[in-house]
């Protein structure tokens, strides 16, 4: 049975870092917050690949138990992005985006998809995002990400789709962008109260802050001396934290606090290999024991 | 009796923010750390001031039961910094830097400052700072500060005096200037190697982050969205850094990391007004007040 649904895109990335390079790799919102998130819940995903996907890339998505039903399959080619990294990596620069089979993606959900309690609407059109919102039946917790392209053409459309999710998850600049102002908390707390549950914003290798109606948590970034590619990183902290609030099935304070940690250890996994590597090694008692690492990290 | 020595920079700032401008405002490294470390323990300032500084400036840091012995006044003018802040805050941009007396600053310190156990040397000319240390007679823990100006002048410089120290304050930018490389843990890590007891990196509104051979410890930044003027952070941090570990006079790994959060505590009273403002207004329970907060926003 399907627990959280993760909607977003499915893609081929082609990326450079100061450390190597790989070309033609699984890559996606969609896909690093389900490979995350599938160490913890059972995960559909919903996206479009092309008639070029490689069919080992999805006996992967099978292999993590992830239910490939919501990925359709489109006539052309799969999305690609080109993207590099370059000095400290905080930010990548696109080389090219392919959109390909992405331009006309509708997403459709599968019946069994429709009753899970939770839902993660990934970096896309917020149209779509309202498209899936609206197909399911009787969600727990929706929560959604976006991004400056989506701010930039209408705010208006992703201030919409906030109305309708319990929790947003954003990176830094995003969140300062939305809210029209250069402070993070400032931009936390005006997204808190337009309604939302809960206000999650990454800060990269800085950590990431929760914000709700009980108070303010500060999770800190895993120490990594050695980042590969931090391509996904974003996304694989949001499928962290959806899956173990799938998991665990409790919206309380403290166990969203848990959830920032259990996503946090999981991105830092990913950062340390190139797109989805590195999460191919590791297991559920490798985010335990990183989340124990992270309490010591903070404990004073 | 004189616990802490702090020698640095004492100033008359003209700093302009989004959310106001001040002029001839008290200020400089050792003022800043002085003034923080005045909360916790008894601090004897090191620096030089022209004829033209304000006697109230003088009383104020007295008021605080600073020591002014080590304060020599030199003919012609103080030292003078022209700053502002746009955006974020998280840079300053100099307009204009008056050395006046600070040209030709040679610190020395009075007898009885040199049988104290703890010294902060702020950011000044590794020259000065090592001819600083040459004056202490048993000092059980010298700490330092660098800045960008120094690692481009004569990087060298700043390891010597790197070597005869315990432990080095910085910031991230420019701990990874001097070590030339990208990442941050990195460079903590590296600068330990070095000799060093501890190593703390100051990001800003991101926190900072301690490193020992005992292991890293990552302190939050206090949320804050109403920072008014983030000059003096840095030292101030410094500052509750210092005083913390001279009142305490406990170099333990667990005692380092209260100290660190005392330092975050102090550090965002002063953002919260501009120059040192806000610290007359504060009290060593206000400190603690916010450390309590400090181990709530991080406690999972």
């Amino acid at each position: 049975m399907v627990e959280l649904v993760v909607v977003g895109s499915v893609a081929l990335d082609n990326i450079k870092t100061p450390l190597g390079e790989v070309s033609e790799a699984l890559g996606g919102a969609a896909v690093y917050s389900s490979v995350a998130a599938s160490f913890l819940t059972d995960v559909g995903v919903v996206g479009v690949i092309g008639k070029d996907f490689p069919n080992d890339y999805v006996e992967f998505l099978l292999e993590r138990g992830i239910c490939t039903k919501g990925l359709c399959t489109s006539n052309g080619r799969t999305f690609r992005w080109h993207g590099h990294y370059e000095g400290d990596m905080n930010n990548a620069t696109t080389l090219k985006t392919e959109l390909n089979a992405f331009a006309t993606f509708d997403p459709e959900l599968p019946d069994e998809y429709k009753k899970a309690k939770y839902v993660f609407l990934a970096n896309i059109d917020p149209e779509l995002q309202m498209r899936v919102i609206k197909q399911m039946e009787n969600p727990k917790l929706i929560a959604m990400d976006t991004m400056n392209h989506w701010i930039e053409k209408d705010k208006q459309k992703v201030f919409d789709v906030i109305e309708m999710c319990d929790v947003l998850l954003i990176n830094s600049d995003e969140a300062k962008k939305l809210l029209d102002t250069h402070n993070t908390i400032k931009a936390g707390k005006l997204l808190l109260k337009m309604g939302l549950k809960a206000v999650v914003i990454k800060k990269g290798e800085h950590g990431a802050l929760l914000f709700t109606k009980e108070g303010v948590f500060s999770a800190p970034a895993f120490p990594l001396d050695d980042v590969k590619d931090p391509t996904g990183a974003g996304d694989s902290f949001a499928g962290g934290f959806m899956g173990w609030l799938a998991k665990t099935d409790d919206l309380s304070f403290d166990n969203l606090k848990r959830a920032m940690i259990c996503a946090t250890a999981v991105a830092s996994y990913n950062a340390e290999g190139f797109g989805v590597d590195n999460l191919k090694k590791i297991s559920y008692e490798d985010i335990e024991g990183r989340c124990e690492e992270l309490k010591e990290l903070v404990n004073f």
